[in-house]
């Protein structure tokens, strides 16, 4: 038996990565929640900063579970996937922990999806460039 | 270890608004349901109105959920944040028990939001009225 | 970044065990459900025989989902692990989707967990059978 | 109004608090998944080492749930309260993510719950123990 080989995001670099974004939150005035999930989904790492809105708690996880899901960044990457079509731009919202807003991007090694980030606390255009930060970090 | 402290809606208070809040229903001749959440989301107090239509039980929370979870007002509050971004205006649904409709507002004591008041039972322009009737009786 | 590798099954074999386990289910004069998931429990295949009883699809999820998620089978492994402690052998039905059942195997390539086939649809005795025939075929 | 006032985790702590919880889990050749709570049961941090296994993640976020739920540690201190009476002892699993086993602890500052931290990896006992060196890292 021959077995299919993944790549999985390792909880240091996972560590290295909240601590970055929540660095650029900090600089930003924000209080974000984080989530982090591995390759299938599967959460590695969650932190809520101090003064997190209760909403971005979930937020971040479903963002997360979205960019993993397809290993396609919230925000305007998923939107310009599918605002021309209405059956696209409606359908999704039936996907499982769809979450269209941005903050979710894939964490890509080489050239495989190991995990994704989702961030949620401020506006999503913040929480996207936490989001930057967080995979600039690597 | 130093604590982070919370201010939090005491029942007392929570009962006191719930009474303005039915006072006005009764005025207005509707029968609501009414949520009122801690700082943390959860239930502190829960009211339904003998006539309240079914709709109104989980409506009631879902507003409450969504004032508290941003710290701000359903209805016009939350559309004029969203109106004019796609992303934004799509998107907000994916949050866990996001309401819209008006009747959803925060419960602030000094700078500190101490929970949340959600009202359902008739048009949400009325449950805005009821929700300001609870707020105004502190 | 260095990656944490995960070994998974492929589809290709779960074809082949779940073939393995209908030729003996049919043999036993069984019809089953078959869950295999990979090593992160998500669901790889999933195949329901024409008469096989409703109650087996989900058991065969649950006692495939249990196998993997501590890599020990369901029946005698489990049971035996738990049935001298009170707090063990109640506490364990406090995880998500447990099963006790027999007919839930963890899929081994080298020494590490690759996967797990859950098998429903008969006495639990003849579930194993079933698996433990899956597990064989490779 | 007069408020309630709650005493609740700051993450600097869960942090510290998560660091010695798995370096204890590495002196046990463990690894493990901790959900810290706040005081309110909402997820302030969690963690999934490396190697851990699949049910370790939601199982330790049920043990904090249930350690916060009522104050008391699960394990022992739990199983002590519901032994003698079978009402309790088989109508403690209806509450919602109930979990017997060991390693969901109570964090206390002075004399007021703040949070609770949840482990699972190992033995149950051996959670416990990492629980165990979590609060004495305080």
């Amino acid at each position: 038996m021959e077995e299919y080989l993944k790549k999985s995001i390792r909880l240091a670099d996972a560590e290295h990565m909240a601590r970055a974004a929540m660095a650029k939150a900090t600089e930003l005035g924000l209080s974000i929640a984080i989530t982090i999930v591995d390759e299938s989904g599967i959460t590695k790492l969650f932190t809520r900063m101090d003064d997190a809105p209760l909403m971005a708690s979930d937020a971040s996880r479903k963002k997360a579970i979205t960019a993993v899901g397809l290993g396609l960044s919230t925000g305007e990457p998923w939107f310009n996937f599918i605002r021309e079509d209405p059956i696209l731009r409606e359908g999704v919202h039936g996907f499982n922990d769809f979450m269209l807003l941005g903050g979710g991007l894939p964490i890509v090694a080489g050239n495989q999806m190991i995990g994704a980030i989702g961030i949620s606390g401020g506006h999503y255009l913040q929480d996207q460039e936490c989001g930057n930060a967080a995979l600039n970090s690597l």
